[in-house]
């Protein structure tokens, strides 16, 4: 095991109506005056917003309103909350949405205090040591952003999509009301859980050996979702299985089940290419690149097969082939390209919407020049990663 | 699930050598003067004492000590230690040591701002508003207390062992450095295991229904815990065994495993009539009664037959009997008693050197008046307890 420091500091309210606590939240992180940043108009529709201000209201905590979040959050509008925050002199930043909201308002959080462009950050020029305070409301399962210290931001201009990570960004609080999740579409459900999912491969595929208890960890997060998003798919109302799935989205993007070891969060960047020609939900581009980087590397690399036979039987209950482990990775995989399939997801190009004759676009996009390579697990290089995209081409 | 909320502002400094950064984070955590607060002299003798005085020293941070904490920490020494901090000024606790070293840093950090007599937060007269900060360096992997919101004291006059749970008492940083835990001895180190896999059980035990993702969070911590206490017997100087056992220990007890659900901690204060009567280690008198508990409910009561069937297949193995669970679940209960024995632990009252002849003690002490139940998983009656003990008299 590697060593690693660990500081999830979130206060986390979860259970049914806990929108109603937002207020008091506010006030208890010092909150008086609040941004109150969302998304589309749905939030509006449903009545979660009215709740909450109701809730800031019942606190005398005053508040302005900037809404119009979109998913992969643009600067652009990050710069016009930084304005509004400093005109209006808000001193803390209410995000009620998901992933996007979060990430948003994280990074408005950062340019209100600072004197510089907050780009600074997302462009590794500058580390942030101070931010205005965050809380969440969470609508969807998903990015986990409402525990984690990242967030992702698109550079319009260039159209850039960066991640800055610091643990002072991660939320005061975050309020997690499983019942927000029960309308959403089933799509949206089942790409929110695939990007749980990814954010726990993510950590388990590494080649730091004994790392037994985040190895297990990882496997009870990937259990559950295999377990309950079934569930959610099928009775979208099922409280108890948006419950779990939403604790899990927590979990496995807080750290606690990736610390102290290698990563590698290359299939993230594969994926990114794909949801920034194609436009795609992000969860559904990791259901078509997760496969297919597993299947290039057992099959063509044949790296690290007892780690792919490992999460086949832990995770899928396939039987250990002891003479062929090759044989029980591959299972594995079949098993989660099954199980992606039922839920209704994507396992390759036709059924994404993506093109054989964009791969070149898109190997161009990830930005490896000759003889680079980008760590984790495995190193890929630009011909990796094309043949990635060619393995998803390829899947059924 | 139930409705929750969880909060583990915890800063962890883990890994080999972290010792070195105990001033550093004092200071980080606005600490100007220091009480260095610790147990048996093995700290001064092992050096790691004057290692984290040197840290404080390179940070120009004061400090006085108090040494002298006993297993089942005294209040005595609570008031002594609120009384040396007064007049010494003191803005910071630092624990180095194990549970007992840094439940007594808890009290004292409570007592320290209160006017009144720290044992009116254990006797719960009052609920604190106001603590000193603390740090801990931890030296054994057990109690969980370097995570917890808990700390237990023992009253000296009446013998009287209460806890106090706030999340205010939660430390400011831990360091754990899984090295310091290499050269205790084995029957300490197995101890521990039995203490952190009994926050576990404690949790696991619940009548809470739908609760995949704790429940799998439970087992992974288990599943590590079954892993790896055996390399750390066999080889103690297994660095990263004890780190795996070291990070469960954290996990198994700031309760991420167990929240949105029901507990049982009966077995624990069952435990704690034997470890006041006997002097025992607290995990050597769990090892004995875990498993009596377990049995009596599964044998005797029926009670809970899936649940432990559940965990006998998950955790240890064993093969579902679909026609007859309750055997399933009484070959896991053999499967713990076997792991118990494996790693040098008692499983009954001969064992462990309790005595048949003291069972109307140990119960009278529990406590339970006539008709009074204790509940939990299962609501247990004074002569439930008492034929657990009994049961504990007899396994083998």
């Amino acid at each position: 095991m590697l060593n690693f420091n660990f500081y999830s500091p979130t206060y986390f309210e979860f259970g049914t109506d806990t929108e109603s606590k937002a207020g008091e939240l506010v006030k208890r992180f010092g909150g008086t005056k609040v941004l109150l940043h969302y998304g589309k108009n749905s939030v509006i529709k449903s009545g979660l917003l009215g709740r909450v201000k109701a809730s800031l209201d019942k606190e005398n905590i005053g508040y302005v309103e900037l809404g119009g979040v979109q998913p992969n959050p643009r600067d652009t509008l990050v710069y016009e909350g930084i304005e509004l925050s400093r005109k209006e002199k808000v001193d803390f930043i209410l995000a009620v949405g998901g992933g996007s909201v979060i990430d948003s308002s994280k990074a408005i959080a950062l340019g209100v205090p600072y004197s510089g462009d907050f780009w600074d950050f997302y462009s590794y020029k500058v580390d942030a040591t101070e931010t205005l305070p965050v809380g969440t409301v969470l609508t969807i399962a998903a990015a986990g952003s409402e525990g984690s210290e990242s967030s992702v931001i698109t550079r319009t201009s260039t159209d850039t999509k960066n991640g800055y990570s610091n643990d002072i960004t991660r939320p005061k609080f975050s309020i997690l009301n499983p019942q927000l999740t029960c309308t959403l579409p089933s799509y949206q459900t089942a790409a929110g859980a695939i990007d749980i999912m990814a954010h726990v491969f993510e950590r388990y595929f590494s080649n730091t050996p004994n790392v037994e208890t985040t190895d297990r960890l990882c496997e009870a997060v990937l259990l559950s979702m295999v377990s309950e998003v079934p569930k959610a798919i099928k009775n979208p109302d099922d409280v108890d299985a948006r419950a779990n799935i939403m604790w899990a989205g927590m979990v496995a993007h807080n750290n606690i089940v990736g610390v102290g070891r290698e990563q590698d969060w290359n299939s993230h960047g594969i994926e990114h290419q794909l949801s920034a020609v194609y436009d795609v939900a992000h969860g559904a581009g990791l259901a078509v690149i997760f496969p297919a980087w597993m299947t290039y590397l057992v099959k063509e690399k044949e790296y690290g097969i007892m780690r792919f036979a490992q999460i086949a039987v832990r995770l899928w209950g396939v039987q250990m082939n002891f003479s062929n482990p090759k044989e029980t990775a591959l299972k594995g995989i079949e098993c989660f390209k099954q199980f992606l399939s039922s839920i209704g997801m994507p396992i390759n190009f036709e059924q994404l919407g993506a093109k054989a004759e964009d791969i070149p676009l898109l190997v161009k996009k990830f930005g490896l020049v000759e003889n680079e390579t980008t760590g984790g697990f495995y190193n890929l290089n630009s011909k990796d990663v094309e043949n990635i995209y060619n393995t998803a081409l390829l899947l059924f």
